[in-house]
């Protein structure tokens, strides 16, 4: 497996057919773990960065944690190999962008990911379509105890796992859900969700993780606090409170939509695909607003003509370094918005 | 005939296949008359506004101008049946909106306006498809002919025929061609041109005439001299020089696009047609730039899935007035704007 093969599909987890999927697109925990023996990694030189990449990846591929799971050596990798990672959030835009030995360990379907040398030595990522977050809790537990049964841990026994930076001690876990809230934000009402998830201490963000934009009406949101609660307990709130309310209010944004502004929704539906079919050029911010209406469009049943499965290829492949991957040259940003605006109306000609 | 059989229809004028049709869209003459044993306008009382009114229509319908010629009482109108005049090009918005006794006289095809009481007494106008100045002069020139055997027009030897405004004094004509830009205007030419035309003493206004945008890339071009020249000197310079220059720089910035911005070219006109194809809401300027992009685009031979009279008849029937008047009901403007989309989709998806 490498990273062409995996830019030509599409990860297990975001098939759009899990709990919920009409608005969580999917469900991700991460870990943050060090290992004793090594300094954390702002004081660590790349001898020791090069020893610990070594170390973990032979204990990762020790474990089996899946037959299928492949390392991606991300400072041999090439800067489009690396987007690529980024935009499946394989890795982090800073583990693509920042130097030294590090790299990921990737399971078949995309559902794991190790990163290593990252913040942390070790960042364990499960993820998973839909809203499920305590069968991914159970998953990523028995990783966590797999691999400590190979390795030492950072742990104080009153603090809990160490971490370089300190929001993270404690658990070391981040749960965070990517959520599709166009019905809030057609009614005008996200300013007063991200108000509330505020004093909820969430962290709202957009697509692509810390400091960047909503684009497409995609939202993450993910817990703040790691200190003084249990995985269980902040996993619990997430799935059983947190999220079914705001999946109500988005429904509850739906219908007040198909029943009062039906014009305004089909509006928005129908210029998307019209318009996905049939431009000749587009940029991504473009591609992400029309997707992101076609895909509540299928979900609330105005539009039956593609199926989510096809919208969600376009997500993903219409994406600057996955255009890339895919049609094999390295393009300026202007050639790009001509071959995205190419893919996606041959994607639309040859749907389903 | 009346104005609801009127707004059904499209003007012969209208047909877009007069000479240079690609860039002209139409040309206009029109003679300012008064009659002399009348006061100008703005010093007649009601009284005499209604004989001038009713004189005027007793002379024109006695000239026999052409057998289907009809007569629009505008104070007796309704504002929709104002509108629906205002956006045919057969009144102008200030005889639409003004007081006091006035109307219109259309011939069939409605190549031929006349309206009583609007600045001057007598107001005479002549429509063409394409660039054809000359041959509605001859036109122009004989119903002036005929009309002046009937009345006395209010004429001094030295300064030629006289008008409420004296700009108009002299010949009281004015020559104006309503031109088609896209091309200009997607190659950021149009300021150059204005100036130029600024230069030559030409008046340069949008789609309705005085104070109105440029929308659509649709630019009404007018003498501003009226004094000092004669009207076979005005129309020459029009017709063989200063048109033809201007459609040659609009081709060229047409072949510009098709040969080095291909994709932007196409671009606008897909997106034109798929849009107005499908969307479910649609306010005035939207309609008008995107009829124009697609106008743009069957003249190029970039598209060729509608001809030019579907197109011509949608930017006519899809204005505020001319919308109400064929759905026989008088809509708000969010209404308006639901309709307008229904309309072009309907007449899209029925084409040819």
């Amino acid at each position: 497996m490498t990273v062409d093969d995996l830019a030509r599909g599409v990860g297990a987890w975001l098939r759009g057919e899990g709990p919920l999927g009409d608005v969580v697109i999917s469900s991700r925990i991460r870990l943050a773990r060090n290992l004793k023996e090594y300094h954390f990694l702002p004081k660590a030189d790349e001898a020791q960065r090069k020893e610990i990449h070594r170390t973990l990846t032979e204990r990762i591929a020790a474990t089996r944690l899946g037959d299928d799971t492949f390392f991606v050596d991300i400072d041999e990798s090439s800067d489009l190999d690396r987007q690529v990672l980024v935009e499946r959030h394989l890795i982090s835009q800073q583990h693509a962008s920042s130097d030294g030995s590090r790299g990921v360990a990737i399971s078949a379907g995309e559902s794991r990911a190790l990163m290593i040398n990252e913040e942390d030595h070790l960042r364990i990522q499960v993820l998973g379509s839909g809203l499920q977050l305590s069968k991914l809790w159970t998953e990523i537990d028995e990783i966590d105890n797999i691999l400590e049964a190979e390795v030492e841990y950072a742990f104080d026994p009153r603090l809990g796992y160490l971490t370089a930076c300190p929001t993270n001690v404690g658990t070391g876990i981040r749960v965070s859900v990517m959520l599709h809230l166009p019905g809030l934000s057609m009614i005008q009402q996200m300013q007063k969700l991200m108000r509330a998830a505020k004093d909820m201490r969430l962290a709202v963000r957009g697509l692509y993780g810390e400091g960047t934009e909503a684009l497409g009406d995609f939202y993450q949101l993910s817990n703040q606090t790691t200190l003084g609660k249990t995985e269980a307990e902040i996993i619990s709130d997430f799935e059983t409170t947190i999220i079914p309310k705001i999946v109500e209010f988005e429904h509850g944004a739906r219908e007040t939509l198909a029943r009062d502004h039906a014009s305004q929704l089909d509006d928005k539906v129908y210029r998307a695909y019209s318009v996905l079919g049939n431009a000749r050029i587009m940029g991504t911010g473009e591609s992400l607003t029309l997707l992101s209406h076609l895909r509540m469009g299928l979900f609330m049943g105005r539009f039956a003509d593609l199926d989510v499965n096809t919208v969600n290829e376009m997500f993903l492949h219409s994406q600057p370094a996955h255009l890339q991957k895919i049609s094999g040259s390295i393009m300026e940003g202007a050639e790009r918005g001509v071959a995205r605006a190419d893919y996606l109306r041959r994607r639309i000609a040859s749907r389903n």
